[in-house]
């Protein structure tokens, strides 16, 4: 029975844990935190992870380490997400790769700090690899797997193979850079959301059913490359570049020219009002509902 | 029987036809345009578009027309698609507004050419709104409803209840401004998809893949406020930006920076790399599996 190691049982390591349990029937999980109240804190909130899961099966495979030692000593995979902070994560890893089977693959959740910056104390540094999740795991399939110079070929493969196992969609990064992939693109769309609702071209509301309407199950099919490529007909993505370039270079001429007056840099005055109007209009969010819609969704894609 | 004149019988003029024909069984469509072989071209095509349609029935309630006069004279909409040229559209309003009944709604479906450029020559410019659909809009529910400065109130209200009225998703777009508001959303995640790939951070396929994985489905269920005001727990988008908000300023800085250096312009070396990948990758694109996706993916987030 392969076992994985959880550090730090946070919102993430918690989905994690729910997400290995219940897709893999074969496997144990050991959660190592230092919280005092740790076999209550995940009593109580994991159950709300394992929706369509044979709770009692998982539960019976869960355990709880005193140590980190007693944690990652037998353990096949050691998936870390403690606290994002450069200096921890780089104590942490020796202390690790002393203990755990020479073969046991290193994993960060860290949504920030590169395998290259964590790695450095370590004595075999192509061990680890940053597989960054889309929040929640045990709902969305992306794992971005960010390798750093050092990951060897070896530990990505093995790793990929476990994430497609598991049903999920781990995608190689090539090359570690701020805030990985998935990130700096939602984070691009946002900055637009946010400029053009600043301007008053559209309301916070309305740009949602927006892209709910058309980019998001578009994208759900077919990426932008696809998409776009689609859009060329015959001739794919060239045909459309050529077609369509020049619409596509003064939008985005207009949107430098805007961000330019507009500032939309975090802190600045812009923010306020959004983040009112997002208030006023969605109130408490109900993440719930929310995972039950993408899972339909999910499964809708891939029937 | 409320008639809509579709103007220009292109792939958007078509979608348009199966749309109303398919959704509005009080309604016919008469479609003009000026090529010689119409009849025969939309004979072939428009059964394509009518998935899950009574094809005969809404064969019976389509009409050619042989004058823009004869097309719009009894319309309750008139919908143009034609060539996507100022002087053309502003020829054409005119003599539309001569033929057609006092209180027919104009709409133009162009993806960039605003309504207070067309309407220049019209008698009454409160008349016309662009309804820009995301193609294909058989499919695809959303329409921005992009007003111009004269449009009238009365005019974009009874355009929302219209497409309401059909099922779909009509959005109102209070400004005009260059490309409305999807293709500027979109278009932005694709700059920075562009860049990312052109550093060699991530594979055309991987970085689609992480869109289908992640952004996709999430922004299907919600918008990027919503989703990420959902991602701030109690105190919403504005506890999101506090907490998250130095991670979001450090990728935008880096978007910033690579697209000053990587001079991700249309037309410049970086596009063919991109065009080869998607090709080779992708071949022709499969549209109708595409839609038929797309249309699962709509029903299960609509369930």
């Amino acid at each position: 029975m392969a076992k994985i190691a959880i550090i730090g049982a946070g919102t993430i390591g918690l989905s994690f844990a729910a997400l290995h349990l219940a897709k893999d029937p074969g496997c144990s999980v050991a959660i190592y935190d230092t919280r005092t109240d740790l076999q209550e804190y995940v009593s109580q909130h994991l159950p709300g992870y394992l929706v369509d899961a044979d709770e009692i099966s998982c539960i019976r495979r869960l355990s709880f380490s005193q140590s980190l030692k007693s944690a990652v000593e037998d353990a096949a995979v050691v998936q870390e997400q403690g606290p994002e902070n450069g200096d921890f994560k780089r104590s942490i890893w020796p202390q690790i790769e002393q203990h755990a089977p020479a073969d046991a693959l290193f994993w960060s959740s860290t949504s920030g700090i590169p395998a290259s910056e964590q790695n450095q104390d370590m004595k075999d540094r192509s061990r680890l690899v940053v597989c960054h999740p889309y929040n929640p795991p045990h709902i969305m399939p992306l794992l971005e797997v960010v390798r750093s110079p050092q990951t060897s070929d070896d530990v990505v493969e093995r790793t990929l193979q476990y994430w497609r196992g598991l049903g999920r969609t781990p995608v190689v990064v090539k090359k570690e850079c701020v805030g990985f992939v998935a990130n700096r693109l939602a984070f691009a769309l946002f900055r637009e959301a946010c400029s053009l609702v600043s301007q008053g071209v559209v309301e916070v509301e309305d740009l949602d059913e927006i892209v709910r309407a058309s980019m998001g199950p578009r994208w759900t099919v077919a990426g932008p490359f696809k998409a776009y490529h689609a859009g060329g007909g015959q001739g794919g993505l060239r045909s459309f570049l050529d077609k369509i370039g020049g619409t596509v270079d003064s939008c985005w001429n207009a949107s430098d020219e805007d961000l330019r007056q507009g500032k939309i840099k975090i802190g600045e005055a812009w923010q306020e009002s959004i983040c009112r109007q997002a208030q006023d209009v969605y109130g408490v969010a109900d993440t719930a509902e929310r995972d039950q819609k993408t899972r339909r969704v999910l499964e809708a894609v891939n029937e």
